[in-house]
């Protein structure tokens, strides 16, 4: 059985550690493990990062950028392998990984622009004879903790940018998926990096907490869940660092009564089911605006849910795969059945789904639940599972209430034509990210994406501008030269 | 003997609290008390500003704008009358007085400008048919903590810019000079802002931990000592809130071979005595690279010190004034004391002067020690009074060494004629704001304000662009209009 | 009778030179007359502002800023005198001018922004030690030339930028109603404006092509007339320096069949009768699509126009007043005609109304024509009176086409609820400004004004962002110091 | 003998029309010709450009920048060949032409951040549920015109950026090397540029007015001489386009008495002397301030001047090759001459150098000359040639007047160590593009290229932040959504 180990200072680490396995979660067979790092070898990657520092924050940016342009061609040319190595530990079907993949790229594709980016802001003659200038310089080492649901995605949120900005950076990828992870990271290497400017260290607790605290690690960035993201945040800011921690979501799509509704449930389908539901973004709420709107939806989402197929990562045709564990597998089921006993209907039931030769995966097919309130558990947790809520309302107003309620605020949309209602709705809704007919408003790669409410932890959102200003630090230069002949008097007053 | 109380929805406020002394430092006499808010008074003064946030919300920028444009105004009419106040409790010279309000008024005329500061980024077709753009939104409830040092300008860092964005305030100025705060905050009423935008509690700890962890706060500035930063800063992340808390300092000039002496020791006398030394920004240290260059500063420099004069806030002909009170007199006499001690030589000793009609006045005169090293107690630490140390080192290179080592990283100072030697020095030192040949390197408004280390906590500086973001957050929007006659197929796939 | 005369080195300046009447419109009575500048005065303006141009641009910006911010409180305070001077000469009802006067306080407020709005561009290490950075600098001495229908705002969206920008100005408004203007100027006089640094000089055809030959004025901006702003653009241009121009504008409503027919009736009457209609942005063309839609604004315009009345400035409840001059009466009078005998319905007939008292003002009464098509003169030109023309269409796409076909393309406007058609029409209509269910739709003074097609010559737009890159010229500075112990060899390769 | 034609909807056209020898200035032989498009030839390509321009606007400008992303890979992979191509036509040494082609490149990898570039501004509530924005649309057909001395980097100052910004692109490239040009244009189509969006013409004069004359061309970029530079702009400029036009320059650098000499020396060498100073940014005057730094100046450069060989491009040790044409060695060895008469002293004479196997070449020697004064006619004209002049002056104002007193502002450096000279220069210099001790200072390609005074006429400089500018035209939208119980009152003013 391969063992996954660590990549640091350019090198493949392997040391006497505990191991655990790392399944495929569509038969739920254990292929591989994965080295759990002590800390020691956590902080022999920060030391490895910590040397590299200087020299890499010497390199111009644009050559700094280079590197990252050749970075996406790799990662262009080396696709399929990386899919599949996701597919293989995550479970996603290729095509999905692929999609993921590509959100990745365009994450280097905006740190090429590094040289732009980076400017500062110049001053002539904040006084006489006085220039005054900003320049945004790296941090030095920093860190990024990432989940096992975009294990190719997210960590691609966070490192193209902070090292072209001359950071260097420690990325702990999840234990569950971490193989594509680091084949990217060598792409990397491959494309021109000097050692030590990104290491990845694999690890639980441990390695995550030694990041947390050691001083020479500036900054942490972390994707998880809610719970996690707020030890996260308060244990890095105790420790005297800048911290960027995304946590959880429930996302709502508020279907009006004038929606295109064939075009809704169209959309519908990929936001709610698509990677399983295992998206801090899955559309995982509709919250119906009428009864009609709702029976609407209803039917219409049932006849089409009859098309979708679940099953292994590497049958193209197959719409979704397995949930990431077993445990996840039987929380998920665990929620939908909750649902039904605290009085929902289950319209479309996905547990226990047939899927031929995988008998031990962790699959559980697409299902729609109709008549959630905001009492149930089903509605008021994080499923990250194949399961669409239906709630009904009267009125669009309370349907933005309830999308405020709730403590997640990450993405939301709205069905509709009418565009008083989009702008309405987009002007108050206390969510950081919103869709107009956009059921999954993740932002493009040059702006930056974060929830509000308890679904982030900072002020920067991550990737785009905001990671840009969170990956540097701000110095101001203020320049007088004197000349010769000119002698000042003192001044004891403050400056004005 | 008049007591001052809060400022609450508009109104003065005075209950049944605690009081505490309010001193004049020059004559050491108690005019007036303050009260002690206790932490429903502090709950009142947030709910009153969490009423007025939704109205105030969305007033648009330009109307905001305006009632900026009037403070100004008045501010300007008003300067005698708050520089009195300043001189009173805080001690400083009119002038000095003065040029702080000058400075807090600078930061008011950026704050005009939020129209222009509030843009959001637009995308046209980031995908086919679809637009995406951020906006900036207020946060809500913010809270501002502030030291005594600066009464009238360290507010107006805060409050003018996290107003004049949308969001509602709460003040919790210095208990030891609160007087100039709650006038300035009153013209703003006068200038036309809603009742409870701007609230001014004054208290203590139990005021500071309230705003800390009620959860309707969204944000916390504060300035003061690193130890009181930190917490803050743990505090205030642990509960979920951003926060910048700016620390304290230790700023040194390099006094280089080739600097242009004259104009150095002329810019050292205000930037070192100026107000006391009571400034995060003071010029401390001045660490001479040679001999040579060491002798004739401190030769200068005591030349140029006999004709400082030290007194009370309402003689323009004074320098500087009083320290803030006893105890930080006696702590600031007691650094002196220790560094003769530890082998230092006091060139210039400003212990007990003899300030005429003010004999129990908290005075310290203007103090030049020589031959100060990295190991003495008045090195490491923040003196906050008037006293210059000299250190003399061999070479550029150590004298940035010295620096770097220094847990602060504030401001520093070259004095330098030499292009080479200014840029190596504003692009290594790892320092935030850097001077060439300007002592007192603060930003000007329209940049922001940040130190390096532990000066600052937290990944936005105050004021200026950092400001607008750091009182925002960012709300991304991605907008498609189906048209009638399209449907498009359900993609499973992350979108690409 | 008063004689108007130049202001020029901050001196009221009046020489032997011919003169023109200056008339009431509302009473068709010359009652000041205006100098008419020779070109020896221009020159005498230009060298005026050459000699002011080094000092003032040496002046920091935040000082020139500050000198905005008083010339804001002035105009304030001076409001009902400069709304009196317009009525006066232009004939615009108070409330009307009052309006106008708010619009050019806007652009001095987002002069007062200039510190920011001037920072230039900084990157740290374009190479190895070697930074680069852009600075916007003044270009010396610019011209604007402006028109009769707006004589306080349009030169407000000139000369309060450039001025800030650090240029010196020489201004010719129109001959016609110039007296606001020069009170203007004044006033930012009177605020601190050192002489010299705006000149107003009154003048016809010679004034212009002195300022658009000298070779000392660097840069021209011009709002009237498409012939004319060609001529402005391709002589300035040919005399080698910036210009742009504004010219004519032809701006047309569609009125979708979903439309807030009430809506869009309350907002047709301001935006096509106010100010009688002499406005570049007036909406001049209501594009009915569907003749359900055009009988129902037909009807409803002709109801709603029952309430409008014209007469003198000086009577607040009037609407509008007279067109300019007797000629341009004759002219408006005569496009209705030709549309009546071209085959168009004149609904509503504002030829000679009946205004009590003052039966020799130039007076043209709101009109309605409908049945207008694109071969009727009435639709081809720009007629700059109180005229609503109503064109009948079956689609929206006819209507675009109509409104692309039409050579200029300043202002247009689509009434709908509809968010796909909303953005499809702004996404492709060939119209410089769009409004969404906003008839006038005037950027904001931190946005840009600007016209598509024959509506404007030249790249970059008036007033805020462009208005900024427009009065100032890039200069960029690469920077690099030599160590005393490098010694770099030559490179005869292009640097890379 | 080959035949080199035009590049037209993505197709080798190739016409009946006249033709011009292509030289090989190294042997002096026409190795090939090229076809000089008639006018309606010109017109094909436009119209061609035209077609594609619907099609292209509406693509995302992601899609857009991927192209660009591959080209820069074509373009890297494909760089010898491209080398040769410029050196057969133009003469350039290999390494110099790795040198052009990699600041080509520079400009493709910064139109490969468009998206990020192309970003309008968006402004919540400009008034009460009012928002509005800015987007910055592609132009339509645009032009560009470039020289013959840097046939690969001149048009990709242009193309990729204007493509990227949704233009089509009609480029007319120099008539005496257009191979490296047009393959350039191949590799972009093999990038997967769809046909039409670039198109490449080969002309003279008839070529160049058609594209100058032609409505559907809406924008012209050119880089050439000062006289052709004024008639492209007065022409396009009257055909209502928007027009920045490159000219001349006379590039002096001031050497301090305190300068690094020896590294003046080594840079000016490359600068004068590279590419036989057929650069728009050669350095091609020294002002020596003092005759000890003169004489030092000249006496090092008469000794380093010892190593220099010129010779054929295909020879990687030759420092520099011949000039363009025949007619141009004897004009630039006229200058020499003329110099020479006119009082001045030929230091190193470079007029008529034996290469050896290239008796026909059309070589200058690297030449200098001391002794110039401003009379002089060589110091009056733009050599384009491997003459180095220096001017002797007694103070650095005097240095400072000489440049500005000339009519060109293209680039200037200073040699110094200090840092108040340098910024008094830099602030001070009436010229677009300055060195503090970089003797070429051409922007990097995020910052923007352009010269002052009579070298740059138009508002925008070419390529970085100000070619993204002028390659787009601003659309303001304003958006109001009014909701249904909503009626609001008509407004005569002007909306304020």
């Amino acid at each position: 059985m391969s063992i996954i180990g660590h990549l640091i200072n350019g090198e493949d680490i392997q040391l006497d550690e505990p191991k655990q396995s790392v399944f495929n979660p569509a038969t739920g067979e254990a292929e591989k493990s994965v080295l759990l790092a002590s800390a020691s070898t956590v902080e022999q990657a920060i030391a490895s990062a910590q040397a590299a520092f200087p020299q890499w924050r010497a390199t111009p940016p644009i050559k700094r950028a280079r590197i990252m342009f050749r970075f996406k061609e790799l990662l262009e040319q080396n696709a399929d392998e990386i899919c599949r190595l996701i597919g293989q530990e995550h479970g996603k079907i290729s095509h999905d990984a692929a999609g993921e993949l590509q959100r990745g790229i365009e994450n280097v594709e905006f740190a090429c622009g590094a040289p732009q980016l980076l400017k500062g802001e110049h001053s002539r003659n904040v006084g006489p004879g006085i220039d005054s200038w900003s320049e945004f310089q790296p941090l030095g080492v920093v860190a990024g903790i990432t989940p096992f649901n975009f294990p190719a995605m997210v960590p691609m949120w966070m490192f193209p940018l902070a090292i072209v900005c001359g950071n260097t950076f420690v990325l702990k990828p999840s234990e569950r998926d971490p193989s594509s992870t680091l084949f990217i990271a060598k792409l990397l290497h491959q494309a021109g990096l000097p050692p030590g400017v990104l290491n990845v260290v694999n690890g639980d607790k441990i390695a995550v907490d030694t990041l947390l605290t050691d001083e020479r690690v500036k900054a942490v960035s972390f994707v998880g869940s809610t719970p996690i993201a707020e030890y996260i945040y308060a244990t890095a800011s105790a420790n005297g660092k800048r911290c960027q921690a995304l946590g959880g979501a429930k996302n709502h799509a508020i279907i009006m009564p004038d929606a295109d509704m064939d075009n809704a449930v169209n959309q519908l389908l990929g936001a709610a089911f698509g990677s399983s539901g295992e998206r801090c973004m899955a559309l995982s709420v509709a919250v119906a605006v009428g009864d009609e709107a709702a029976d609407a939806l209803v039917a219409k989402m049932k006849q089409a849910m009859t098309g979708l197929s679940v099953g292994a990562y590497d049958n193209a045709s197959n719409d979704f795969g397995p949930v990431i564990t077993c445990q996840h597998k039987d929380k998920v089921n665990g929620f939908i059945s909750s649902a039904e006993q605290q009085g929902a209907t289950v319209v479309v039931d996905g547990r226990n789904p047939k899927v031929e030769g995988y008998d031990n995966g962790y699959f559980v097919g697409a299902t729609l639940i109709d008549g959630v309130t905001a009492e149930m558990d089903s509605y008021k947790a994080e499923i990250f599972g194949p399961v669409l809520q239906v709630v009904r309302v009267k009125t669009m107003q309370e349907a933005m209430q309830l999308i405020d309620d709730h403590e997640y605020g990450n993405g939301t949309c709205i069905f509709t034509r009418d565009g008083e209602a989009a702008r309405y709705f987009s002007d108050h809704i206390q969510v950081g990210m919103v869709g107009i007919n956009v059921p999954l408003p993740v932002p493009v790669a040059y702006h930056s994406f974060g929830g509000w409410k308890r679904s982030l932890f900072g002020d920067l959102h991550a990737y785009g501008p905001d990671g840009v200003r969170f990956y540097t630090k701000r110095k101001t230069i203020t320049q007088r030269w004197p000349s010769s002949g000119v002698r000042e008097g003192a001044s004891f007053s403050f400056p004005s």
